[in-house]
């Protein structure tokens, strides 16, 4: 025990929550865990989510305007996110619009190089999720990214 | 937005560290932060090392005492631990003894089911590890256990 940093608090600066669109259950305790440190430790909290490839098929992909509107949902979702936190007081959130793609390329090489966060906060599939690999997308970004990540369940 | 749920608070009650004496390095900020939301929120933690099958070879397996002798070495590591975290500020602090085996099994089939925490810490192996399956442990469990896991890093 002589490592003397051992004694020293740790508390992470700069929070990023994944949300999943199209399984809100998964992110209700991760956002709560994620605007509950925001806002007892005064930090920053962005909130991201990412449609997915899976989430558009050929056909929307060939109607204009449609893979838009499904950004544009996302969007407004990541903002009506954003104003609960706002709401239960914490203050510095932000919403972050991403591209669409692979959840953990999206978050591995678009989120986490521009916004830097300490922690990423994720929730846990639950049984209404539909995606191509299932699980927790935290899991597969912390194998493979040097941040802090948390699943809440 | 309809849930409510959103807005409440969210904080953890029971907090099990893991520690890999092994790899004294990967469980530096896992600890420091379990210490602190020990101390800011006045709640339990529980610190638990597991003496890993790997660790103990066969001549060790054969020599009278070795094992118990090792085992003694990781429970005074675990209570080096808790004193640090005494003296840091975490007043509600124990180690746990728990027998050899693999990590995730022991975690999964005995820890969790006697001590139920709502949150596990663990840290990720360092160049130092020597386990068979490197990576988190955390990891590992977050896939099979039903409780939120953070890999501090």
């Amino acid at each position: 025990m002589k490592n003397e940093r051992l004694s020293e608090p740790l508390s992470f600066k700069r929070i990023l929550l994944t949300i999943d669109a199209d399984d809100p259950n998964s992110s209700i305790n991760a956002f709560r865990y994620a605007v509950t440190l925001a806002k007892d430790y005064e930090i920053e909290l962005r909130i991201v989510s990412v449609l997915e490839d899976d989430d558009v098929n050929i056909f929307d992909a060939m109607t204009p305007g449609k893979v838009d509107r499904k950004e544009d949902d996302v969007n407004r979702t990541v903002e009506d996110y954003v104003k609960v936190a706002r709401k239960a007081g914490a203050d510095n959130v932000r919403g972050m619009s991403v591209g669409m793609g692979d959840v953990d390329d999206v978050i591995l090489d678009q989120v986490i190089p521009k916004y830097k966060p300490d922690l990423i906060v994720c929730g846990s599939d639950t049984a209404d999720a539909s995606h191509r690999v299932p699980g927790a997308v935290g899991l597969r970004i912390a194998k493979r990214a040097n941040v802090s990540v948390i699943v809440v369940r």
